[in-house]
């Protein structure tokens, strides 16, 4: 389950971020191939905005397994909720990956998507580097245990059954959460944290565009 | 105050990390250009491993105010400390940056400076752009609000005296924290942070190294 309906402005190409060009292919496409190259991955839903469903249907790539291609809605969660409703009956483990992460690896979505069904839950993270602080009213009141922190980024895997019930709880509570292992938090359930490869890193700025043009060509090395 | 005595082995190049060379300069000689090229900045000391502190003296940039190079200790903290007692007195704002930071801007540098001259203490921080978790024994258990989360990086200043007071501090309760910051903190001083400049970041994996080759040129563009 692919979101993809987010305006992404910050990158300012003048069109949604999926859709803007990375070395002559949209970073969807790639996102796409790099996601259907993991054989677990049985099938894509896609959540586009509403005016682009047939431009999403010509950029997947040939032979991915396309399911469905929904319109989006407002947030993340309406997109992903949308997306949810097109997953066919009987599918074990749904996973969600963000559309700008074109570098996600065959071998961390592989590992994501084995954690999740071994544990419910799982979601792929790095260690920060730095030091973490928490704030209070703009100044620096604490320096947390940076063991303890990890940063969040998808591939996010679930039971299709923790998820749906996770969704439901969210809609009747109107907490719609920043990604979908927070609602499952929500839940109680444990969510799984698996170790990131080191570039799969979200494209959200024009410099991310260039330093993904740089990742590519040393990807090649 | 620059501590560089640090190993660095994680980058493996044989020769500990400030000395390795970023396109035909050592990141050390960079990092002291950088710093010392803030108009604030009227003193540079520089902690470095005892076998190399003629080397440093010659890595200083041509017309940087060099004010002393020591021997430093097994952890950073030990460094630090003994760059101290090197910082002439009646000196009023310490200010302290990774070596293996060369991308550090003047605007960077002055503004934490100038926060530390009128609040005490102040830090270069970035917003993390991922979702934040917390975790317990493997699991994840929650996700902190984003908002209020800052990832610490250098230069980090404060006035002397502070400073002074939170390394008598530490070393009397031997806790030798993950930064300076972390030592002000724990007197309850409040510590104020800035935004980073994008690419001021620790230079401290070989792929580092080629990236940081790639933020040189782009800087160049």
């Amino acid at each position: 389950m692919i979101p993809a309906a987010g305006a992404g402005r910050r990158l300012g190409a003048g069109v949604p971020k999926p859709f803007v060009e990375l070395a002559g292919r949209t970073i969807l496409a790639r996102t796409l191939e790099a996601i259907a190259a993991a054989p677990s991955v049985a099938g894509l839903v896609v959540a586009a905005p509403p005016d682009r469903l047939e431009e999403v249907r010509r950029a997947a790539p040939e032979g991915a397994p396309l399911l469905a291609v929904v319109a989006g809605g407002e947030e993340r969660f309406d997109s992903v909720r949308n997306g949810l409703a097109a997953v066919p009956e009987g599918t074990a483990i749904v996973a969600v990956h963000d559309a700008a992460r074109p570098f996600v690896t065959v071998r961390e979505t592989e590992a994501v998507i084995e954690a999740a069904r071994r544990h419910g839950a799982a979601l792929s993270v790095t260690a920060p580097v730095e030091t973490v602080k928490r704030t209070e009213g703009g100044r620096i009141v604490e320096t947390l245990d940076r063991g303890a922190i990890r940063l969040a980024q998808t591939p996010q895997a679930f039971r299709a059954e923790v998820l749906g019930r996770a969704f439901r709880r969210a809609a009747e509570e109107g907490e719609k959460g920043t990604d979908e292992a927070s609602l499952v938090e929500r839940l109680g359930e444990p969510v799984y944290p698996v170790e990131a490869d080191r570039w799969n890193r979200k494209i959200t700025t024009a410099e991310d565009l260039r330093l993904g043009e740089w990742i590519l060509r040393e990807r090649e090395r």
